[in-house]
């Protein structure tokens, strides 16, 4: 039983936040400078995360917040509009398949059954399960609102999953690795080129854990047989 | 094994938004009438489904969208902001659980498994049933972005259950009835007191079965017990 993450582990995300975050500095940029925008926009997203959670809508609203804030009100209603039409353009964007992820999962589908387990917009995290061409190769997809352990020891339960026999494999160390290894699970983390800096997991909890590091998606059908981790 | 819907079934929801719409017509008044108000909302509404989904995020996205449009860009960013804050009280609004809930969902656990099957905003829902207090009664709780007869397959599929054996309960002919039946199951209207235009049903698909409908919830139990529907 292999569990997957989605996001900036089968295709891109990071990169389509990071093109918005551009475009939103540059519509602030009469009353801030792009550090204070990128430092504003975050705290809204912070303040925010337990009521708007992951995923593009909550990202639209904080940056709406965020600019009448940063504005003290003089932005207009046509650039809050465009805010919105940006969220529009990420949740039809094509998606980007990351390297070997297609032909990797061809792969273990032979060998594991798939659980893709995620977090975002439960409309749009499927929708992207469904556009990816892979869906066929998923055994089950969970979209949860947190990747905490209390979060994998539902799923797991709901699927009827021994936590033993349960691999995660995802980019972020903090909702991939560390919750399921709290749960008797095993994790493997695979880097993605940014760590979205909500992903930052407490340097503490990583100290008293060990596990494996693969550098590509390509490696993971050798370890999964025994071979060993690079870390 | 019982299924239950949530919003309008098992608490007040309707409710919430009407209050909501209200303000929204009181915003916008300089521009529009209250009626060119409702139905302008409803269009954006409508045109946006499919990428918002359904529950509050989307709901103010489309507040904003349409108050953009009905006041040629003239609304100011203090009010587009209000209509966030809108959504904040709706998402921390108390659950008001409907006449004679608790009491019988207490006794249906007794004799029945219990699904939980709602559409909406992810962490939303998640929220709402952990905080109504009855978070125990309950076997699993599903989220699913569109009622539909695959959402049910793949929800009963999903917990191994034969939808033969399985009964819905809702307020929503569209959401709750006849796709449960479309799929082999049983189901059970339970009418609330308006029905959101989103959830009127096909007439002809009405006409074309035929399904039981209680008047109020504390009928529950003694209908799966074996007593005539009412209709």
């Amino acid at each position: 039983m292999l569990g997957l993450d989605a996001d900036d582990t089968l295709w891109e995300n990071e990169e389509r936040f990071h093109e918005v975050e551009a475009r939103f500095r540059d519509l602030v940029s009469t009353w801030a400078d792009g550090e204070t925008a990128d430092a504003a926009l975050l705290a809204t997203e912070r303040a925010n995360i337990a009521r708007h959670g992951y995923g593009i809508k909550g990202f639209v609203l904080s940056m709406e917040l965020t600019a009448i804030e940063l504005s003290g009100g003089a932005v207009t209603a046509a650039d809050l509009g465009r805010i919105i039409g940006w969220g529009h353009e990420m949740m039809a964007h094509p998606i980007e398949l990351l390297d070997g992820v297609a032909e990797t999962l061809d792969v273990l589908a032979g060998t594991h059954r798939l659980l893709v387990v995620t977090k975002g917009d439960l409309g749009d995290q499927l929708g992207k399960v469904a556009r990816c061409g892979l869906d066929h190769l998923f055994w089950h997809v969970d979209v949860v609102p947190e990747k905490d352990p209390e979060a994998y020891r539902r799923v797991l339960a709901g699927r009827g999953i021994d936590p033993a026999e349960f691999t995660m494999v995802g980019n972020s160390v903090k909702s991939d690795v560390l919750p399921v290894l709290a749960i008797g699970g095993r994790a493997v983390h695979l880097p993605h080129t940014t760590t979205w800096v909500f992903e930052e997991p407490d340097p503490d909890e990583v100290a008293a854990v060990d596990f494996p590091v693969l550098g590509s998606f390509r490696d993971l059908p050798a370890f999964l047989d025994g071979g060993d981790p690079v870390s």
